[in-house]
């Protein structure tokens, strides 16, 4: 029999908990009611908890609580916080994967925290020169892992490849029938372009091009992320961290306008077709960055995102694990020896 | 009598021109027909000129023509383009600056070949560490100056203070009333976050900050730009470079998923809805980056725009001439010997 996919729930983390984490598994319980090679571990406060999972009618066999008595704050610095945190929700969450008990974690809680204490707890896999926060980018023709977006402001040659691989991994976890194909960003697509360490990154790119791991692409330009032509976009996490911001602040920024320049009868006459352009663009569905390159996966969710959103992220956990993430990402660190 | 402000085009640059330059000369005309102050130089191939001089009825007396026999093409590096340069349109533009005769130069064509050429002729100003490219970039509340957009992917904090100084000065020229606000590119808004340049460069503007030359406002993330809350975005040109690209990106993926959306019904009911909302967001208003720190200032339009981008373009020399932006910078510039 094949082992169950177990996937490990802060459930007090981020705005609204538990009421949105609860709510999100009860989506995710719905979504795969003839699915049942899946099992949710919930971390927190058992008698919140308990309150929510009746309110949101699931049963008690559908998910296993595991009592926490404290939570990490979101004002709360990773320093103070490992003092503190050993019977956090958070902590509990990221250690059930060192007992061997869960494949992947999931909190909506602090960034900051969450990416030092599983550092701490899960430690770096061997090869891998510095661990990445990746994230899921809507293109034209589908979707995009973009990585860095802040785990490291600083990256040499080793770190960026270290990173194709991992976000190579990643995507064929979510899509085993691709072969990604991996852009490094730069201010321009010709050869000369960019600084030593992109050049560097460059010629290493270039010599693990092949079919079984990722396929090189090339530079490639901010607004070329969203064209679909690649896959899987390389760049440090000061870079990915702004890009990745500043497409959220434009996509607000227009969606805004939108709003205030449809008067009433324009908004009666186009609500069916905006609201699938709302839906197309939703950004609940691209929710959750990948912790990558630790001796486990976690998934941040954002802190601020609704039950919806977080039912993405909890979906995200399932399709990676069901993906075989852990052995893409071995198999993609092996490569990385024939350079 | 106060001397006419005189703007030096380079009539052959981009897509499309001479047309799409001459048209947008005529609409600045049309613009302008109750104001004298203002001179215009076209550079370029005279029989072609002339010619749409005629079609868009401008008389010879509105402008001026100085012929050239050749052009800079858009695949020419900056290395060619120097040997065969001299008697191109757009080394004519820029070099009328320095016998006196113009007060700004614009051009669409070749953007490496229009940087290298400006710098070799106009000379860097005494006080600059490094010249940068500005550009425009719509807000909330009105218009951002953000630099560097890619003159130099790596800076120092020398550079990104002057770029403060310089990026304030353009913004009080196009804003005389305003005090600007500057704010530093980074990846969390906390004192704490971000590269040791960005620290250094924080404690020299905090420093430098005051009433006459710019209010410092501290740190930025990427999706605040939009916000309206600072006018001067200061960040090194690789970091702007992929902001902004990125940002042109995601409002074109945008506005592509919202075309695609609309349905007939929709589109009807929404016609007068949407050309307000498109003209709102349109980029050509926002056409034209500014090459500052030379002694004498050269701003660069979109090779792609069409005549009413181009128009804009012009606007924006005439504007920031009028608005004395070389008189501003040489104020900033002596402010930063008080640090």
């Amino acid at each position: 029999m094949k082992k169950k996919i177990t996937i490990a729930i802060d459930a007090m983390g981020g705005e609204n908990s538990p009421d949105k984490t609860i709510e999100g598994v009860s989506l995710f319980l719905k979504e795969n009611t003839n699915n049942k090679d899946f099992h949710i571990l919930l971390y927190g406060d058992e008698t919140k908890i308990n309150s929510r999972l009746k309110k949101f009618k699931i049963s008690s066999n559908e998910v296993k609580v595991i009592h926490t008595n404290s939570i990490v704050s979101d004002d709360e610095t990773p320093l103070t916080a490992i003092k503190n945190s050993k019977d956090t929700s958070m902590w509990k969450c990221i250690n059930s994967q060192t007992v061997g008990e869960t494949d992947i974690s999931l909190s909506a809680g602090n960034t900051g925290v969450l990416l030092v204490i599983s550092r701490m707890i899960l430690k770096m896999m061997n090869k891998v020169s510095k661990p990445a926060l990746a994230g899921l980018w809507p293109n034209e023709k589908g979707m995009n892992v973009v990585l860095d977006l802040g785990a490291n402001i600083e990256c040499n040659e080793n770190n960026l490849v270290d990173f194709a691989e991992l976000g190579s991994a990643l995507y064929k976890s979510l899509y085993p029938n691709d072969k990604p194909r991996v852009s490094l960003l730069n201010v321009g697509s010709e050869e000369i372009k960019g600084t030593d360490l992109l050049k560097k990154t460059f010629k290493k790119l270039e010599n693990l091009s092949n079919e079984n791991n990722f396929l090189f692409n090339g530079y490639i330009e901010g607004n070329q992320i969203m064209k679909g032509d690649s896959n899987v976009i390389i760049t440090d996490g000061f870079t990915g961290n702004v890009a990745l911001k500043t497409a959220e602040g434009t996509a607000k920024f227009i969606t805004d306008n939108l709003k205030k320049s449809l008067n009433y009868i324009s908004l009666l006459f186009s609500f069916f077709s905006l609201q699938n352009f709302k839906k197309k663009l939703d950004p609940r569905k691209y929710n959750g960055a990948i912790f990558l390159g630790l001796n486990g996966p976690v998934v941040k969710s954002h802190g601020s995102t609704d039950a919806l959103g977080f039912y993405y992220s909890i979906d995200l956990c399932y399709k990676i694990i069901k993906g075989n993430l852990m052995t893409e990402i071995k198999n993609n660190l092996n490569h990385l020896e024939s350079e």
